[in-house]
């Protein structure tokens, strides 16, 4: 059973709290993409300490390595990767269609080529949610089927019709289950793939096919779509959204969750999120700068360190360089989800977000 | 000053203390290797709380990145690299005479080609501890000429002439340094070099030009020339020897410092160090074994995380894997050297020895 309460509106932005086997966390949430199990350049504690409560991790890439049977045996996801609180995973069907996997899309499900023996692996959303449950997640995320952008009209057409028919089956196994929308940006689509999904109803609902590649102005619009059909009382979850102006406006459409690779992408690459917007790290004139990161940050990566050093570290090739802009990117989200939550409570969510992505160049 | 107080003896192996600018670190003692002020996957930080109290970075390396006017902007390298504790520089000379730069050594200094810019950089010894000074180091390492292995003896000759002229012009500057003999394996060179290096009189004295290459055997016959030359009440230095057994039978040789790359480096390409030996973390058969990395460990690694767990960051390129290997390599080094401690203290460190190396496959 999942719960989810909201405690402040403010505005159609919200103050909630999803439970889930006994833990909890506050919404609007980030949850940092643990695809492998692994925050990549952190161990998976250190995200514990930094005040997240939730991360998402992808069933399709955990079945490929290191197996569902070497998880189970190592006590489920929580002890294997040392998780206590809530994980999500992701169906990875996002993964199974996309170019280098010779895959199939039937009504019945997904046949796939395996990454690591090439064995053509067929998929049902049944399957696939039983694999998500035997994984040990707390919740689930239905198979759904997310054509490329742009789509055309057929394609995208039968995308929400396979969508919807494998939502109910990934109901039907009666697990904790989001369901996810697709229909790209047209505006129709969107709205009849949202309005099946709510009829068969779900915990928690969720918003596919976006943020791969659509202009913004569209993206938003299939937000206020999902908003207007999707119920009020259950979290709504947008996915693969991560760059902190996109997570605000998303929060002012009425949006609860977001994962992403973003922080921890871009900290490997360098990019650092800063108040003032991205820092290129490996800017040569940061060398001369002996500032923190950020200034306004209290991570320990601002505090024990100067742009210099990690600009040092960049450009010397060590690995510590990107681990402490890892460190520093994922604090930023945590507080930009902090201070969105406090702004909410207070009711006045919108001049904080105006405030911000005024700051944020 | 450097202070340095012996307080228990147990055969040739003891206990001390060192003592430099306010700051202590028990002997035994291993040095982690900073070669550009940092720890490669670890913020410096957490190498202090497993117990560190040294480090030795590269004077050579920061010089030509990020410079000494950085890092002296930058409030010295303890600031700069936040590590509060001991730092000792080398000169980097190793580094300026391997293959790879054109180099040329005279009676006066050594003339490199700098690795960003091509110019040649000329460095006398009396530049060199200066430089190490100026980077802010608490104890510098003299100049010294250290030919690759084997080097004929008229090589060997040269390299203890030039090694103690530089010692002198190095003493001369007035900072904390310690001295390095050199002599390859050649019995009467590496007696002459160290003899020559207690005239002039150090506050420690290194042994170098070993651990290249050389048979175990005649290794360890300098040790037992340099512990017989070398001053008793000094701090004794092997140079870049770091593999358990190395230094258990150094140790008992009465040496007291050790650094070396070999427990990050080893971690970095899958190698744990264990109570039983090494082990290659990507082993296929590892998948399957869900115990600690070391059973007898109490680091964060083998607390948290299992075999398979790190077989899984391993073989899945996760850089969250090299994280917990050198977690993991480096907390066993420190307990390594703890160990040694206790035993020293408590008169049995031979037999302490004698049962690791028998465990330790």
């Amino acid at each position: 059973m999942i719960n989810f309460d909201i405690k402040e509106e403010d505005g159609r932005a919200r103050n909630g709290c999803i439970e889930v086997n006994g833990k909890k966390a506050l919404t609007p949430l980030f949850m940092p993409v643990a695809t492998r199990g692994s925050l990549r350049t952190l161990s998976n504690e250190e995200a514990i300490e930094m005040g997240y409560e939730a991360i998402i991790a992808n069933a399709y890439h955990l079945l490929m390595k290191p197996g569902l049977e070497v998880i189970k045996k190592g006590g489920g996801i929580h002890r294997y990767i040392n998780w206590p609180s809530i994980i999500f995973t992701d169906s990875g069907g996002f993964q199974m269609i996309r170019a280098g996997f010779d895959q199939d899309i039937s009504l019945e499900g997904v046949n796939f080529k395996s990454e690591t023996d090439g064995k053509v692996i067929k998929m049902t959303p049944e399957e696939n949610i039983n694999l998500q449950k035997d994984l040990g997640a707390d919740i689930s995320m239905c198979l759904d089927f997310c054509p490329p952008h742009p789509a055309d009209k057929d394609t995208l057409q039968r995308s929400v019709d396979i969508t919807s028919l494998w939502a109910q089956r990934c109901k039907d196994v009666g697990h904790n289950t989001f369901c996810i929308s697709q229909g790209g940006i047209d505006d129709q689509l969107r709205a009849r793939s949202c309005r099946e999904l709510v009829e068969i109803g779900f915990d928690g609902y969720a918003i596919g096919g976006l943020s791969i590649g659509e202009p913004k102005k569209e993206m938003y619009r299939m937000l206020d779509i999902a908003d207007e059909v999707y119920p009020k009382d259950k979290p709504r979850y947008i996915m693969g959204l991560g760059s902190p102006v996109d997570i605000l406006e998303s929060v002012s459409r009425g949006i609860d969750i977001f994962d992403s690779a973003y922080p921890t992408r871009n900290a490997r690459h360098g990019t650092i999120l800063t108040s003032q917007g991205r820092l290129s790290i490996e800017n040569g004139s940061l060398k001369d700068d002996h500032g923190p990161l950020d200034g306004s940050c209290r991570c320990p990566a601002c505090e024990n360190y100067s742009r210099s050093y990690i600009n040092h570290l960049f450009r010397s090739n060590e690995l510590s360089g990107l681990r402490l802009a890892t460190i520093h990117n994922l604090s930023f989200m945590y507080r930009l989800m902090e201070d969105s939550r406090t702004a909410i409570k207070e009711g006045r969510f919108e001049s904080y977000k105006e405030s911000f992505v005024n700051d944020y160049k």
